[in-house]
């Protein structure tokens, strides 16, 4: 099976949900009228950010709603958008200390908010006052997020335990996310360091997160599917970071809507990075050390590593792990869900974590 | 009725809420060991900074909770920790916000953390370092505060009317925070900006959101009772308020535990620089303009602008408005309680906003 259906599935969500979200946000603009222009002008970016999201995380909420067996479809996809208003409220904090100028196809907040600040005359430096309006806007949003889940009308013990799990993810999420900060630009970093700082970011936040939520608001399921889904849930967060990777640098730029090469720039760590290290020829670690974290690196540089990690074999290792671990996420769907329906969406959407192309 | 019951109140609320603040964020670093170093030592920046708290808001959940007819007092002082986790977590995003160095007799957390980047030898500027370090903890610590919240034993459905009201109330604070970011410096800022700022920060969080958060907790008061909460709470905030900016600029630097002089440095548009832009002779707003936002402004600058808003009056006009939100607070508090005890705390508690020296 390939990752049509999957693509399909998250679209659909995608199309259900962003009328909630307008709707919810435009009553939260209503209600930030008396403070004036600032704010609604944040509120506005947040919410023209949040539109053009994949809704990958609230595709599995619902999904693990689903397979949990929650009949409620309507109410738990109106609760699962308190996971992509977290989501973008994150990424602007997150644009802001990788400095990334552009998202999802337009200027990030901190750099939109230096030039509005330029327009209204804000007397401190204007690269501080973008990041603090990132900072204010990231802040709102994380707030906003638990107003969605809060106003939830599933089972209010539901709620509770859902928001338990919620709360716990992120502050490892947060405290994961100052440790990539640490080792960005590092050379001689552990790998074990670098896979603790992918795994919170991507299997532990991006994948098991929303289906434990959707399970959990479904009213749980027994141990073992419980551990299944946990284990569906690491290959899904693992090839969705590996084809994350692999697009930071071999995607078409107007596609994904941000800089290629940016991690290259910005010193990640990533997996192609630490199989280049581990494979590559001494030649190549060293263009690698020269170029990694170089803020000013050329076009014909990230085309010169881009070359290299294929050369290297680097490349492809990544691409094969990204495909073994959907093979092995395949292999626990049938102890999560009878339903043939939900089988089919889980390995499709499971497969397309690799074949997508933004 | 002097305020040495209200202080002592207060110290009372500190001593029991310690101890249980410290063993909530031991278990969590407990669990977040996996991560590493640098997570463990944002952590340990954070319980340290909370031990340095004082209480105030955490005090005025135990009170809304106690006017509100609860009587799980021990349950509620323990639930009451989420507000002053998250009033730790909000200033370590605003001290990174304002630039001050330092906080409660130490050092801010992005500039702890500079430090600390250099040690580890981070490859990303330090500055910048520091500054992701302070947004990665303040985030981890707003969940924090929500898992404190959640994890409450007191019934389920006023736990969730309490968060939202909660999430309700931080919205309006993090979006008022980037208006106030704005205005920073500004000259020509109308009145009304001033105003919405102070009392998103003031009257908003730091008095209404813990005394209502604390009668939802008990099962909420009938609408006569709520209209005096709400009375006295904004009394209250503006007490507290214009005290914190008095105390800014003349308290003893000590026992303040941040620089006196700051707000002068960042800028910022207190109530002292608006009554002296309202009544003072044009040589004296010559002399605000020329000091007020700037970083280097020198010892003798910040003396000259206290001796200036004393001889020009502003000072005793700022002063005089307190005392009269005591004064107005104090007629609300008959109509909130008929418990003695309470009754003479909540008023005690208001004269020692304005009787504070730190």
């Amino acid at each position: 099976m390939d990752g049509a259906l999957g693509k399909k599935y998250l679209k659909d969500y995608s199309a259900e949900v962003q009328p909630i979200l307008a709707e919810f946000l435009s009553a939260e603009m209503e209600v930030s009228k008396d403070l004036g222009k600032i704010p609604l002008m944040l509120m506005d970016s947040y919410k023209d950010m949040i539109s053009r999201g994949k809704g990958i995380r609230g595709t599995l909420v619902k999904l693990g709603y689903l397979v949990g067996g929650g009949k409620d479809v309507d109410e738990v996809v109106r609760t699962s958008i308190f996971v992509e208003l977290f989501h973008s409220a994150i990424l602007i904090h997150d644009d802001f200390m990788d400095r990334d100028p552009f998202r999802r196809g337009a200027p990030t907040v901190h750099e939109e908010f230096k030039k509005v600040g330029k327009d209204f005359g804000v007397r401190i430096p204007l690269d501080h006052y973008g990041n603090t309006a990132a900072v204010c806007l990231g802040d709102a949003g994380l707030y906003l997020s638990w107003k969605a889940l809060l106003n939830s009308k599933l089972p209010q013990d539901r709620v509770i335990e859902a928001s338990k799990l919620y709360a716990d993810f992120i502050v490892r999420l947060a405290l994961g996310q100052s440790l990539d900060m640490t080792i960005t630009g590092m050379e001689d970093i552990g790998e074990q360091d670098i896979l603790t700082v992918i795994w919170t970011k991507s299997g532990e936040y991006t994948s098991q997160l929303p289906l434990f939520v959707g399970a959990t608001l479904a009213g749980g399921m027994g141990d073992e599917k419980l551990a299944a889904l946990k284990d569906y849930a690491k290959c899904f967060g693992w090839a969705f970071q590996i084809q994350d990777d692999i697009l930071g640098l071999y995607a078409d730029e107007d596609e994904l809507g941000k800089p290629v090469g940016s991690d290259i720039r910005e010193g990640k760590n990533t997996l192609l990075m630490l199989n280049l290290r581990k494979h590559g020829r001494s030649a190549d670690k060293k263009f690698m050390r020269k170029v990694l974290g170089n803020p000013n690196v050329s076009v014909e540089d990230v085309e010169k590593m881009r070359k290299i990690l294929k050369e290297s074999g680097a490349f492809q290792k990544v691409v094969d792990m990204g495909w073994e671990y959907v093979e092995e996420g395949k292999q626990y769907i049938s102890r999560i869900t009878k339903d043939k329906k939900l089988l089919e969406v889980l390995e499709s959407l499971l497969v397309y974590m690799m074949e997508r192309t933004k």
